[in-house]
């Protein structure tokens, strides 16, 4: 596996766009279309939040043939507070962007992310969608990739390729976070959709993810993968503990490489190589964090279990009191055992050994001496890895979360609905 | 059921007192006391915290035969991540107390709070346990409270007076909070002690609630109503969702009122009594939670169950966004929606209305006109009350939180281990 540029056009038959439409009070880029050529096998994961914003219904909706052609997000304005208007809107951005490439509106999936309160901005959307499509290239990634951003420092785009049955394999994503992060990725499920209709969203941030890649895989198959990678990923960052209402992961396969079929072991090369996109992706989004000054990345090993060791690890990555210590560059381990206390995982804390970076703190369940000055010096780094052996079994799992900072109630607390 | 004054020493029978013995090194108080004149019903909530502290570990022994004599409980020092030595010290903690008040140790009770990484300053402990004992008065609840105090800045105190067969029955009651607080008490399982032995604690902030009374209650219905009395208060509180190592709750009754055996209808009224001490003493935890300017209280009513009551209403005090907005008087309701719909409770968000102070801001899951400048007067206030009816049952519960603050972030980044 290669690290290659271009993103999510990297992967053959797959075009990007990102305009500003006016949604963004800033004029900052607020409309992304990722395009594919042919029909696209498609799989979604969405938030299992019970309050799900409009777009989050429609693409599930829509994501049920297992077909998709294109992805319409924007950011700025979430789609939310309007009851049914907001799902007649979802519908009627697709619908539009259906129109403008001759596809059918069913293989559209939207993504919304923004302030609330408001009703989307259908002029500029609709108004935007034809200088969108003309500026569809090869090239778009990167401004796909910014159109998505909401309180977002940095682009988050990656892409990588395999070879598979000697051909060139490519997949390639984007992404967005900050704030209102703590995603828990379900596939979707119709019932569910149906039942928990149009939603309040917090107008705030969100994760997206989108994913292409021209493998050819069918898209059950590649709903299996992207959940699998997704809970080694997406599904073990936070930032604040807040499941957002508009999370959502899509991943597009169009099969252009002409890979062929692949088979069981090229199938773990092309898994191996999406898990890595997820988890720099979600790294990504960890690390930019509102406010974060330091990404945490939390091992967990020999845990009873693989999800009671991502228990504990989250447990640990998103306690307040461990991420206002790891801003004050303290390593206060005494707060890491705490929330390894509390985490629903079973624990004996006299089997628990932790390690901030090289240096071990605790050792079966006791303080040991450390070497305290190459520690303090340890903590001004900008990432931060603590590991915890857990002395009960095999299970392993990684977390990452950022620090609490001053910024992150700052922006939070000067947030206008 | 009146408010009288005289907080623990209210009730007949028992003495208090609060004295600095040194382990503080602002000089403040650090050493409490309180002690009954007769044999009293004991029982205690404990954290359910699986990295417990020595004392927690102690007094769960100590408080098997159901009888105390005394509490003795120091602040600024946890007594923590000293091994097998930390056991022993809280054991000769409660000793020494034993030894000065001619009772039995296993009457002791023992709680610690404070740093970490050191020994319990025995010196200071054994030192001061003459002139302790010396202090002890009918006067002495207000020592004894200043002296469990951390990062608290105000004492938590108070006495409440019931009629029970036309005798005065008397519950006091003092406290501690501030930061790591999310209470999930439980009471005390042998098997537990033993299994989770000496534990680190994280030497903050953590939550104590001692509460006299000189009703006559054995002590299996005691704990019985303490445990009920406590989901109904302290566990229903959260500053920073760190459960702490060290929270616990004891509560002594030694019948001194002469009140004789309660029948079913005395012990309402008495319960009734309990759980108002335990409310307000919890609310006065929430609202003097580190760094806060509010308190947060969000009642939660028509949920399924009380137990899906009792989740969303936590799940909306705990939420860091939720917490941000109250600080930057932000009605943003739709944080509060996305916390109600991550909870783990059952909720149809097209059923869900929501009430910040009296002002309707989401009916039927949907935006209702409200009167923004009225809401954003109510925003101003120091304590803000957030009702949200979920429509689906009669399940109703009360959670208390506060804001999240630039000084939670600065006392908990400046904190050191």
């Amino acid at each position: 596996m290669k690290i290659i540029k271009g993103g999510i056009t990297a992967p053959q038959g797959f075009l990007a766009a990102g305009i500003p439409s006016g949604i963004k009070k800033s004029g900052k880029k607020d409309l992304a279309l990722i395009y594919s050529e042919v029909t696209a096998s498609a799989a979604g994961l969405f938030t299992s939040n019970k309050v799900k914003a409009a777009p989050i219904i429609v693409s599930q909706d829509h994501i049920s043939s297992g077909k998709a052609r294109a992805i319409i997000a924007n950011a700025g304005c979430a789609n939310a507070c309007t009851g049914h208007k907001g799902i007649e809107d979802a519908k009627q951005m697709a619908f539009a962007a259906a129109s403008m490439l001759n596809v059918p509106p069913e293989q559209i999936l939207v993504a919304s992310t923004g302030t609330i309160s408001k009703p989307l901005p259908m002029d500029n959307i609709l108004g935007g969608m034809r200088s969108l499509g003309k500026k569809l290239s090869k090239a778009g990634s990167a401004d796909a990739a910014d159109a998505i951003l909401t309180t977002d420092l940095k682009r988050k785009e990656i892409a990588v390729q395999i070879m598979i049955n000697k051909k060139p394999v490519r997949i390639g994503g984007i992404a967005k976070g900050s704030g209102m992060i703590h995603p828990d990725l379900v596939p979707p499920r119709s019932k569910y959709a149906l039942k928990y209709g149009f939603g309040i969203t917090p107008g705030h941030a969100t994760m997206f993810c989108f994913i292409t890649t021209d493998a050819e895989v069918k898209s059950p198959a590649l709903g299996r993968m992207l959940k699998k990678a997704a809970d080694a990923s997406f599904n073990m960052i936070t930032v604040d503990k807040d499941t957002s209402t508009n999370d959502c992961v899509f991943a597009l396969a169009n099969g252009m490489s002409k890979c062929g079929r692949m088979k069981r072991k090229d199938e773990a090369v092309f898994y191996s190589a999406l898990e890595e996109v997820c988890k720099q992706l979600a790294k990504e989004i960890a690390r930019d964090g509102e406010g974060a000054t330091k990404l945490i990345e939390v091992r967990v090993e020999g845990a009873k279990s693989v999800a009671d060791a991502a228990e504990i690890s989250k447990s640990v990555a998103g306690s307040n009191l461990v991420k206002t210590a790891m801003f004050g560059q303290d390593p206060n381990f005494g707060r890491i055992m705490a929330a390894i206390g509390y985490s629903k995982a079973e624990i004996d804390p006299n089997r628990v050994n932790l390690f901030i970076g090289e240096h071990e703190v605790v050792r079966d369940g006791r303080v040991v001496n450390f070497n305290d000055v190459a520690l303090k010096n340890y903590m001004k780094k900008d990432q931060i890895v603590i590991m915890a052996e857990i002395g009960l079994g095999k299970g392993a799992a990684t977390a990452w979360g950022c620090d609490l900072t001053y910024d992150y109630v700052k922006i939070n607390a000067k947030y206008t609905t």
